[in-house]
Parts: structure tokens; C-alpha cells; sequence
């Protein structure tokens, strides 16, 4: 029983002595790691980060540094584009955008909070041209601030909240911009006198009764037995690139190859599970193609494999995309016209399967049944004429006729094209960060922020870009700052 | 820390006294419950079931009493009524139909094994008339044994597996065999000389280390402590009953209102999960509206509000139903011509919606988007008139056009009509019924079965009737045999 595990906290009895003694432990140097360091930092806890890689980054340095903010009547760059973001529209987009998914608790805290978050990002140092840039961007390949990176403007959505654009992307000319935002809150760490020790691998809570007092790390090839006297952060990331993982608690993503992560194999939420934790929404992932790229290609529309549209496309590409990963036969086809036109970028592994002088052409060369996908399309292109979509709710610009010829589809293989993917299920955690047993009690000694949680991004299907960010960061401040003032029994060490 | 816990298992040496001393206890006296008495018993363990409610029965006396079997060339009845069912079918179809969901080891084990389980459930008593009832049906209304209670012969399985029925039902007539199976099973468990309690609610584990030891056992509103020399097997059923939960692990099942259950809150899930278990498929469930009653209605199409087809109707009923959830608005429509008109029974409280002369009149009353339904079934009908469904392959005879006004469309409201469903999400076991941990380990003591696991049927849109209740009687048998075999440690007790 003194060895550790992911899956069963060691007893403090087995502790042979302590190494280290801190008094918040950090596992994971990605945003939500970063940020509950900093955060049990100012707060005046001696604290460490352990980081299984080389250096500070994990999946949020892979990202576009995009964070989505608002409320509150909007950030001073929503206001200065000429968007009103009201709380309560924020707090409803978010809700309705991961029904019936999500934690209403945390969608109401971040909407009433996040202008004052956006305010600590920018004293963290995190740089914002303050710009807006309209259009349908994944992200800017300018420095550009503000985009529109959700499907605030569509529906259902448009109908339920007024929409504002809310991703902030960090000042970066291309894209990428998690590289600069991690660099800029790893300097912060580093100037906060924060002990960050990296290759260094979390291999086991340590336990005293249900309470977590501490950590088994991995470094150099030695079980480091680190004391946390006030608690232990877990921010080690999903668990997209854990086989295993997937098949037992969220196998439709076993069809996608392109996982966003470093080393996301789910050991934080393993850990967090053994210590008694509760895991909620595993089922759920976030995965998008990038279809929308070069802009021409965001006019297309999806059909099936039956020749049905299956959502409304001008919403955000990541929900076209885990809805597409629904349809049948493990493929979609992307309609254009020659207005619509354009080479889809070679990352995205997207192929031409037709062309046509006609939409019967291109049917027919994908060998649909007769009358589908050309159905649909006339179907289409006449209430696109109108400026309707009776189906789906699609609003123009986007929305309009493709009817200049010659046509095209092009195929999304959910196996070939890129998919990345990563999971959203995870712990469940308090608004404080603190993980909830089964019975709803937090465990003492015990957080959670970022992906190894369920947290603001709660729904596959109501993803929007730079909801994950926001949570790492915003819930991994409160995780590191309640674990900081937590005041724990005291255990004779 | 000495109060039972379903969250936690009661250290040992937490026990005051033993109460009861057996080899094996069962928590549940549903047909998984049984089944695990029976073969515990007659492997000579001293058993006992202890019931939460007041009698014997669970989920399963609530269900049509059928069972899902075949394989091994057939069963008698099977061959008798002319079918073949090679082993290989079985599983392929087993397998094919829970994908991406479900345990191959289980499926490989059932499929060569359900011949021999057969012969158990008559040898225990279970009456079969022997007789096959051709047709679409949900639960024989006479007292005949065989009739297709999936989607054997409907697109894609039939071209992967040659199709066969293989719903077993008991010698009952009318609905409900269910009551019958666990009459005969409990007269069974009576004669065996096992202690059955009733009223008796299992409130936790006793563990000595990770070694399950007991059970504690709320009884005449005093804790009884039950000392399990071999081990506890979990037979609790699911938590379609538990709306915590139900937000908690499968948030679609909240749109829906019958669950089928006795008093399924997840307590086996959650008892396993204090004990280190892991639960898999959590998100998935079974849901079913009887809208092929009277069978007239199955010869329908169903279109979403957006007049779009979505499944071919001749696979199960339930297969049907669970994509019919996906769709948007919370409702779909079941359209039926004069020839295939007839009133939905009361409980299925499914609405007529609309009426006409043509698809065109139903569309408009439907106030759906003009040439949506109609296109859709003017599509539909002149396929069918040539006996092909391109889209979804349906097959006839229930595929047949619906072309003899009037015309009228059905209304499934998820939130109004009659959607029974229970959770499939469970512990994940071994197919001898361990109770796995994280890393993939039995759990020494802890034995699990029926819908307190993920069993055989482990995703909803794979779900063929009759297939909880193998699941419960072969791996319920499984468990309680292999709890009987184990050779505890010895404590001191």
C-alpha cells in the first residue's frame, strides 16, 4: 500500500518523511495552473507548481491566448467597437449555449465577474491591442482584440440574449497566441518567487483520512513527498490523448485523431477521482475543422450523406463541427458556388469530392440518391434569395444563394480530415475550485481548474472559442486563492 | 467517520458487532439480484438478498418479462420456427449495434454462452410456449415465446449479421411477463434456502483496506452489520429515478418524465464508486414511446419539425425513439396515410397534430416551411413504390408508400408523451461480474450486475428488447457464482 497511485490517495502513515513542505501544491503548469499559483501567491502561500513537461505551456500555449469575456455592459473594447454586453445576455448565452450541460452557479459567477478577470489579465501583463475585427475568424492572423467567436449572432441563440462579440485574443500577429499569453503569465510565476519544478510528474495524492495533505511527485527518477499544508491544485489538463480514457467515458471521440494537448491523459481527474471526487459530463468534447478557412468557404453549407443539412452554419465552427461528427458514415460534405470558392488550407486535410456545373452534378458525382442534395440546395438557394432560412434560423450575410456556377463539395472525414478534439468532462468543482464528492461536499485540501474539470465550457455542441481559456483562468484564480486561505486540521508533521 | 456511507465504505474497524454473518450478500432482488442468489447458493455460499422494498421484483417485474438469446445455430424454438443464429451473427450484431459503446468481451461471452443460459432459465422454471409470433411488436399481447425484438433485420445490421428474432418472451399473457419471470425466479431463490430481507436498505460498504467485508443494512430503522465472507454483489438497478444524478451523468434523460424503475436513485452505482469502482457510459439510456401500438402505426414515417427523416422506421422501436430525442424543438411527427391510420393507445399519450387531403395540407397545419414534409414524403413514396428507401435503406413490407388520403401526422412530445426510459450508464465490471477500479483491477469482494453496471446494453441507440434482462440473469449469475468462489483473506473478526 506505500507505492503511489493515480487511483487511491497514500496514507499519510506511509509517508517516510517530507521533502518538501509548501503550503499549496500545484500539478500542471498550463493557464489554470499559472493562474492558481499566482493567486495562492498573492495570497501569501509558500506555493510550487509541478510540471510532468519540460516547461510551463501544456494545451492552453497551444491555443489562440483567446479568452471570452464580457458582461457587465461590456469590456472597454466591446464598448468601443460599439457593443452593449450586458450581464444577463452573457449569462444567458452561456447557459443556453451548454444546455443541458453546465453549471448555472459558475455561468452566473463568470458573467458578473469577468470584466474584473479581463482587469487582473491586463495588470498580469497580458498584452491587448484593443481592436475589433469583424467577420467569422478562428482566429486573427493580425494582433487584432476583439472577435466574434461564439454563436452569439446565431440561432437559437440571437433569440434568447443580445449578442456581442466576447473572444479577446491576445496581442500576437498570427495565430497561436497561447504561446504569448502563457509566456507572460509563466514570467509572473517566475517573478512571484513561485518554486516551479519541472519533469516533474504527480503520481499520487497523500492523504490523511479523507483529507489531501499532500503530493507524490516523480522527479528524477525519485518519489519527492511534497507537504501541501493548505492543498493541492489539480490543473493537469483533459484526457484527449488517453486511449483507454476515451473508450470507457467518451468513445464517439475515438473517431477524431487530432488531439489538442500535451500530455492530457486524465491523471488529474484520476487523481481527483481516487481521492473521492466526483466526475461529470465525460461523455463531452469539444472538436472543430477548420472549414471556415479561407473566409469564402464559411458561405458553404454542410449536407450528410442523405443530402440534409444539419445546422444552421453561420453559428461557431466548432458546434457545425461536433454536430457533423453526428451524421452518418463518418463524413459531411461542405457545399460552395464558384462565389464561395476557395482552397481549404492543407492542414485541414479537407478534399474535393465533386464539382459540377450543376448541384444535380455535383449529386451525382457523389453518388446521392437523386433529388437530395440537389433538393436541399434548391430548397436552399430560394429562401436564401429572401434572406430566410426557414430551417435553421441562418441570417444573412452568410446566408445567401449559391448559385454560380461551377459547384463543389468538398469532404470532412471525421477519421482523415483534422478534427482536434479535446474533452470537457472532468471533475466537479465548487465555484471555489474546491472538488465535490458524490455527495456534494468538498473534499478538504482538495481543487481542481481547467480541463481536468467540468467547467464553463460544459457542451460540445455550445462551445465557443476561448471559453476554455477563461475557465483555466478565471476558475484556476479562485482554486488558488481558496486553497491558499484554507485552514487545515493540523496533522502531526 | 463511523455512520454508513453510500460514498465511503465503513472501515472495519468501525463495525461494532457483526449482525449477520453469510458468504454472500446481494444488495437488490430484481432478476440480476436472483440470478446472483441462485448460483451463490448453489455453489454452497450462505446467501442473502437484501431488498430495499418490500417485496421481490425491482425493474424487472415491471418489464415485458423477454429475454434476448440466440446464437450457437439457434435455440430450439428459433430452429423450430425456422431460423438459423450462428454464434457469430450474435455477436457481430451485439457488438454492431452498442457501437461505439459496450465491453466486446462481454458480447464474445454472451454470444457462445446464451444457448446454455437458456437451458438454466427453463431448468429454473421459466415457462416458454415455444411458439413464434411474426411481426413488429413490443411485447406479444398472447402468451407466444419468439418475436424480432430489435433491429436485426433493418439497415445497417442486416448487412452485417444475418438477422433472426431473438426475443424470448415468457408463457404470459398479455404484457407484462416480467412479474411472471421474477415470480418463478423468486420461488427459485425461496426454495434454495436463501435469507431474503426486505426492507431492508443497503446504506454502505464495510471495507478492511480495499477489500470489501460487508455491508451495512438499514432494517427496521436500526443499522444491521452484515459480514460477507466471500463477497457483496451489487444488483440495485439504475438511476433513472435520481435527478441528481440524472443532471449530474445523463442531462438529455432529464427531458424526459417515466422512468421505469421501482426506486432507482444509483445507490449500487454510488455504493461501487465509495468502493473505488469505475462507471462507464454514463450518458447513455434507454428510452422508448409504444408508438408501433396498434401496429397499423409502425407502417409510419417520422420527420422532425424541420420535415426531415431521421431513422428508417422498421429498426426497434426504441433504437427509433432515442434519435427521435436528438432532434430539435423537443418534439417529431409521425405521419400516416389512411391505410395506416389507427389511434395511439391513451397511455402513449401521443397527440394527433394534423390532418388533410395531402402532405401539402399536414405541412401547412403543421405550420411547417412549405415543401419540407411534403417534399419529403413525395420523395419517400415514389422510392417506396419501387420498394427502396436510398436514404435509410428501410425495407418492406413496412416500407410501402403513404399515398391514401387523409393524411395525418402524430405528435411525440418528449416532455408530454409516454418516453419510458432507464439509465444504461453504469459500474464497470469483468464478465464475472468484479467490480473493476480505475486502474482496471477487481475489487476483491465487490461483485456487481444488471443495470447497476454497463452491461450488454450499453448505448440506447443499440438497444434491442429483451437485452437488460439477459444482462441481469447471465452476468447476475456470473456474479454471484464468481462471489461464492472467492477465498477471502482472513481478518479477525
Amino acid at each position: 500500500m506505500s507505492a503511489p497511485s493515480l487511483h487511491r490517495p497514500l496514507p499519510l502513515a506511509s509517508v517516510p518523511h517530507w521533502d518538501m513542505e509548501v503550503d499549496v501544491a500545484i500539478v500542471g503548469f498550463g493557464a489554470a495552473g499559472a493562474c492558481a499559483a499566482l493567486e495562492a501567491a498573492r495570497a501569501g502561500a509558500r506555493t510550487a507548481i509541478f510540471e510532468r513537461s519540460g516547461g510551463p505551456g501544456g494545451a492552453s500555449a497551444l491555443s489562440g491566448g483567446e479568452i471570452y469575456l464580457g458582461g457587465g455592459g461590456g469590456t472597454e473594447i466591446q464598448r468601443n467597437a460599439g457593443f452593449v454586453d450586458a450581464t444577463e445576455d452573457f449569462e444567458t448565452y452561456l447557459k443556453a449555449s451548454n444546455a443541458p450541460y453546465g453549471d448555472a452557479e459558475k455561468y452566473a459567477l463568470y458573467a458578473r465577474s469577468a470584466l474584473d478577470h479581463f482587469a487582473w489579465l491586463k495588470a498580469m501583463g497580458v498584452p491587448y491591442k484593443g481592436t475589433y475585427l469583424p467577420g467569422k475568424i478562428i482566429e486573427p492572423t493580425t494582433d487584432d482584440t476583439l472577435i466574434w467567436s461564439g454563436s452569439e449572432a446565431a440561432a437559437p441563440f440571437c433569440d434568447l440574449a443580445q449578442a456581442a462579440p466576447r473572444g479577446h485574443v491576445v496581442q500576437h500577429v498570427g495565430w497561436g497566441g497561447g504561446k504569448l499569453l502563457m509566456k507572460v503569465l509563466a514570467a509572473r510565476v517566475g517573478e512571484a518567487g513561485i518554486d516551479v519544478r519541472v519533469n516533474a510528474r504527480a503520481t499520487g495524492l497523500i492523504a490523511d483520512g479523507a483529507q489531501v495533505v499532500g503530493l507524490v511527485v516523480r522527479i528524477d527518477n525519485r518519489d519527492v513527498h511534497v507537504r501541501a499544508h493548505r492543498g493541492v491544485v489539480l490543473a493537469a489538463g483533459g484526457f484527449c490523448m488517453n486511449r483507454t480514457m476515451l473508450e470507457r467515458y467518451a468513445p464517439q471521440a475515438l473517431a477524431l485523431n487530432d488531439p489538442i494537448g500535451v500530455v492530457d491523459d486524465g491523471a488529474g481527474i484520476m487523481l481527483g477521482l481516487g481521492a473521492g471526487g466526483d466526475a461529470i459530463h465525460m461523455d463531452q468534447f469539444f472538436t472543430t475543422c477548420p472549414w471556415t478557412i479561407p473566409e469564402p468557404l464559411s458561405q458553404g453549407v454542410f449536407v450528410n450523406v442523405r443530402g440534409q443539412r444539419f445546422i444552421n452554419e453561420d453559428c461557431y465552427h466548432g458546434r457545425v463541427s461536433r454536430t457533423a461528427i453526428d451524421q452518418p458514415s463518418g463524413k459531411v460534405y461542405l457545399l460552395v458556388d464558384a462565389s464561395a470558392f476557395a482552397r481549404p488550407i492543407d492542414a485541414a486535410r479537407i478534399s474535393l469530392a465533386a464539382t459540377g456545373e450543376t448541384w444535380e452534378d455535383v449529386e451525382r458525382e457523389l453518388a446521392l440518391p437523386e433529388n437530395t442534395l440537389a433538393a436541399t440546395m434548391a430548397f436552399y438557394n430560394q429562401h436564401a434569395a429572401e434572406g430566410r432560412d426557414p430551417l435553421f434560423g441562418k441570417r444573412p450575410p452568410i446566408l445567401r444563394p449559391l448559385a454560380e456556377a461551377p459547384f463543389a463539395a468538398f469532404e470532412l472525414d471525421f477519421a482523415g480530415s483534422y478534427f482536434s478534439f479535446f474533452t470537457l468532462g472532468g471533475l466537479r468543482t465548487s465555484v471555489d475550485g474546491e472538488v465535490l464528492d458524490r455527495a456534494g461536499a468538498a473534499i478538504p485540501g482538495l481543487f481542481a481548474a481547467g480541463r481536468t474539470t467540468s467547467g464553463l465550457p460544459a457542451s460540445g455542441y455550445g462551445y465557443s472559442s476561448g471559453l476554455s481559456l477563461a475557465d483555466c483562468t478565471f476558475f484556476g484564480r479562485r482554486a488558488g486563492a481558496k486553497a491558499a486561505a484554507e485552514a487545515q486540521g493540523v496533522i502531526d508533521d
